[in-house]
């Protein structure tokens, strides 16, 4: 939350709210007609295919506002929302975002999260389109949608993967989940003895992913110019054993992945070993990586294999052979999804 | 809230939960590529603009769920943002709907809201393609897209309204705020003595229009039927007072309404008699009576005056005489936006 000057919310009302926090805003897409100011925002997609997608995130649920910056929390909130539209094979064009604030939120709170939108939105040249600004009794919540674009024959869904395709997966996993517990941990701390600072050196890695994950247009990019068309592709939100559980039920089919391919950062290694946290279990279901799943035909396996910052985990199989790992030791795995679930008791 | 059964949400989990919530739902619009089950709906415009509008609706600030069955909640949340893409003069094709849920809910309640939202999209040919479950730490959060499309050169904007344009209503005003007062009063009266039921009879009127407003499709049909595309076009959620300024800024314009001719229903002059208010002010700030409010070039006067259930209640001035009130007895008042403002203190 800010500190220094506090501007009350009411000071300005809804309407001023929208206008001051939007009037810096400027399109930079020829599909983005009119944006926020009316009714509806209007746009123009001519010959391509449209990818919406849509996420509610709740103070208390899906963030601590502890441990989290507003303008690293709209960064993110707009980044898991890019995320969905490249795990399309789509390139994200515009985006609205609502929130619900309550009256401990101050003007230069929801500026700080609307720096942190724009930002991600700058590096992804996406347009903020339209938006609400309301009140809550308790918590924060935000609202993102985005809307993005795809040629015809180029959307890429979950259900399209075949048994012998491979399977590939984009930077490392489980780092953002460490930086979660390592958040939490240092919370607790910290709340026990005010005078005791967090001591995050050598862990930056697992922080930024967690704070600030960025989502992978560069691989979109990079398979486009591979002349690659994945099978299926999602991004890693819950863990990669339940998107890859997705994807093989969606398509019918199982999967083998090997444990020893799973790409995991030495801080990540570190962070569990401090934890005393199995590695292979964080990689598989630490949520929020935000990488790129994908599998391909065994055919471009070579031009994969030469893909920057990609890695080959494993393997589609037929349906009545199910989803396992490979474990160092040789011996098969019963994949679970034990992802992130909002819902559980 | 649910009586009689209860399934605990927890016993589905979020993807089984959503599974559940729309596994009977079937794209009716050939735009609709794909819908609910991957990181995002696919469509397609190939001729048509694109219209999408967004809400973020907070219990405890946008509705009271001790006297708004969740059925009607559902139905109202999706008719306010068709209503949005009408007030475009567009035609609403897709929706996602999102919502963040404590305990207290069960199945059976999103069962209920979910309905309600199927019977919005049911008689408006709008298709379900999205959205998520999720939890909330207090109360309900409901977060709606809408997207709908529109002729190129049909799309009507609030800033087009010009000089002597006379202004039009569908509909009739202030009965949806009459029947929240009706509701807020029988309320305290119920949660004062457990044994009074609530009278409504000979009120229905009041409380359909809070409850269960109507987007009003049928009146950009008449509009196109008619060869008249407005310059300029809103739909009512804040109240006449307040919307028409946003025309007036927007267009740079001034306007005069006439009190004798805002239309108004006679069971809310008996309730504002009832409650004692003046029953201009509240037809005219009054929010959600979800009319559409538009103006026309002078030409179209007598195009307009013959279509059903439409009225013109005034004109379009040049910015320098304001936007005023002609009242009964011939005196002009300034028009104040005192419309619905969820972030005033």
């Amino acid at each position: 939350m800010h500190e220094g000057n506090r501007t009350e919310i009411s000071t300005l009302g809804e309407f001023g709210l929208i206008k001051h926090l939007t009037q810096d805003i400027k399109p930079v897409n020829p599909e983005t007609k009119y944006g926020v100011g009316d009714d509806a925002a209007v746009l123009e997609f001519p010959n391509q295919q449209v990818l919406v997608t849509t996420d509610l995130l709740m103070e208390g649920v899906h963030f601590d506002l502890v441990y989290t910056p507003l303008k690293h929390l709209g960064y993110k909130s707009a980044m898991v929302n890019l995320s969905d539209i490249y795990a399309m094979n789509g390139i994200p064009k515009q985006i609205t975002i609502s929130l619900a604030v309550s009256k401990r939120f101050c003007i230069e709170d929801l500026e700080d999260f609307y720096n942190g939108v724009k930002l991600a939105c700058q590096l992804h040249n996406v347009d903020i389109v339209g938006g609400d600004t309301t009140s809550s009794v308790t918590g924060l919540a935000i609202s993102i949608t985005c809307i993005g674009v795809a040629d015809k024959d180029k959307v890429v869904y979950r259900n399209g993967a075949k048994d012998t395709d491979i399977i590939c997966v984009s930077g490392d996993l489980g780092a953002a989940y460490m930086g979660l517990q390592l958040m939490e941990r240092e919370k607790a701390v910290f709340q026990g003895e005010k005078e005791v600072q967090p001591d995050f050196a050598g862990k930056e890695y697992l922080l930024e992913r967690f704070l600030k994950p960025e989502a992978r247009r560069d691989i979109v990019e990079a398979l486009a110019a591979a002349g690659i068309k994945p099978t299926a592709m999602m991004d890693i939100s819950d863990g990669l054993s339940s998107e890859l559980m997705h994807i093989c039920s969606q398509s019918n089919t199982g999967c083998r992945v090997y444990e020893e391919r799973i790409p995991i950062d030495y801080q990540t290694a570190v962070m569990a070993e401090e934890f005393n946290m199995n590695l292979s279990t964080c990689a598989l279901n630490g949520g929020e990586d935000y990488e790129l799943l994908f599998t391909v035909p065994l055919t471009a396996h070579d031009k994969v294999s030469e893909m920057k910052d990609v890695k080959v985990i494993g393997y589609i199989t037929k349906p009545e052979l199910g989803c396992a790992l490979i474990t160092r030791d040789g011996n098969e795995l019963e994949l679970k999804a034990q992802g992130w679930n909002p819902l559980k008791e």
